[in-house]
C-alpha cells in the first residue's frame, strides 16, 4: 500500500502542477458510471477539455461507448485485479493527458470494496449509488463513502417504481460521512445533470487558478 | 489459493458426508440477494431444513433480516477483506449445520469479482445479475459467470421501467457459460419463484440421497 501511495502522491503533483482536477468514480457494478460519462462528456464537450481512464476486468466495451465525444479515452483492462492501481494511472498520464487538459475523470472498475482503498492520486473520489441497491450500502461498505465527499445518487427516474426510501439512504450516508455532498441524479432523463456539471466546472477552473498560481 | 482449496475440499467433504447441499450466491451489492433469500426462507420453511452464512463487510444487518425464517443463521463480518474464504465457513459449519439440516445457503459479499475466485466448499455457485445494472456485465465480469452453472435475472418487475434487452443479455450469459441455467425472478412480486425452490428442492433432495449412499 506505501507502494501505491507513493505512486499516488506523484501522480497528483503530476496532475496539480498541470491545473488538472482528477476525480476517480467508484460504485457498484451497473450503477450508471458509465452512462453518466457519456452524457457529462456530451454536455462538456467544448467547454471543459478532458480525458478518461477506464478500468474494467476485462472488455474495452465500456472505452468504446465514449469515443468521439471530445474527450480522450484509455482503457486499462485489469484482468486479475477488482481495482485499478496508482501505478497503472501514472503509466498512462504522459500520453493521455495533453496539455490544455483540465479535468481526468478515473472511471474505476465496478466495484465497492478494493477500490475505495487504493489512491489513484485523483483530488476527489467520487460514490455512486443507484437507488435500486436500496439504502444500506453506506453502512455495509463504510469505507467508500468515508473517503468519497461527493456521492451521486443515481437512476433516480426509478424511484417511483421502487420500495426506496430517501431519507433513510442520506441518513446512512451521512452516519458514515457528515458532510458528504449528494447529488440526485439521472443520467437517462437528465434530472440533477446542472449541479453535477456545475460541480465539474467549478472545480476544473479552480484546478486552472492552482496552474497558475505554481506559474504554469 | 492452494491454502484456501485445501479447506474448501474439507468443507464440501464435510458437508456432502451430511447430506448438505451448499450454494454460494454470488452478485453485486444490490442486486437482491437478501430479499430472495427472505422469501425464499418464507417458502422453503417447514419442508427444506436449511441453515444461512452471510458474508458483508460490515454490519449485521442482512443476517438480523433473515431470522425467525425457520433458518439457523450466522453473519461473517470480513472487515478487510472483499470476500469469504473457506476457512471462515469451516470453522462455522460443525456449530451452524446441526443434524437434519439439507441446504445450506452461503450468501457472500456483494463483489462481482474476487468472490468469484474463492472456492468455499459449496456445490454449485449462484450468480445473481440484476436487470438494472444491464446486459454487458457477463462479458466484463466473466470468471464469475463461468464458474456458476445456475444464473438468476433478478428484479425483473423493473424490466417495463428500463431500457434492459433480455436476448442480449441472455446471450452474453451463454458466450461465457453456453450451458447456463438462467432464471428470470422477481422476489418483489413472487414472479419466477417457483423455479427457484425447484432446483433448491431437487438438488436438497439429491444431497440427500447420496448421504445414504454414503451410509449417512
Amino acid at each position: 500500500m506505501a507502494h501505491n501511495d507513493a505512486f499516488a502522491a506523484q501522480n497528483r503533483h503530476w496532475l496539480s502542477q498541470r491545473g488538472v482536477f482528477a476525480i476517480n468514480l467508484i460504485s457498484s457494478p451497473g450503477s450508471g458510471k458509465t452512462l453518466l460519462l457519456e452524457r457529462t462528456l456530451d454536455q462538456i464537450k467544448g467547454t471543459i477539455p478532458c480525458a478518461v481512464i477506464v478500468g474494467d476486468v476485462h472488455t474495452d466495451h465500456d472505452a468504446r461507448r465514449l469515443v468521439g465525444k471530445g474527450a480522450r479515452v484509455h482503457q486499462i483492462e485489469t484482468i486479475h485485479s477488482c481495482h485499478l492501481n496508482a501505478e497503472q494511472i501514472g503509466k498512462v498520464l504522459p500520453d493521455l493527458v495533453q496539455d490544455g487538459i483540465k479535468l481526468l475523470i478515473i472511471e474505476n472498475v465496478g466495484n465497492l470494496v478494493c477500490p475505495a482503498a487504493f489512491d489513484l492520486g485523483e483530488h476527489c473520489k467520487v460514490a455512486l449509488l443507484s437507488v435500486t441497491e436500496g439504502e444500506d450500502k453506506p453502512l455495509k461498505y463504510p469505507l467508500l463513502f468515508s473517503v468519497a465527499p461527493v456521492c451521486l445518487l443515481t437512476k433516480i427516474d426509478l424511484i417511483p417504481h421502487l420500495a426506496w426510501n430517501e431519507n433513510l439512504c442520506c441518513a446512512n450516508l451521512r452516519k458514515i460521512r457528515p458532510d458528504a455532498e449528494i447529488l440526485k441524479i439521472s443520467a437517462m432523463d437528465g434530472n440533477g445533470m446542472d449541479a453535477w456539471l456545475h460541480f465539474l466546472e467549478y472545480h476544473a477552473l479552480r484546478a486552472k487558478s492552482q496552474k497558475q498560481n505554481l506559474g504554469g
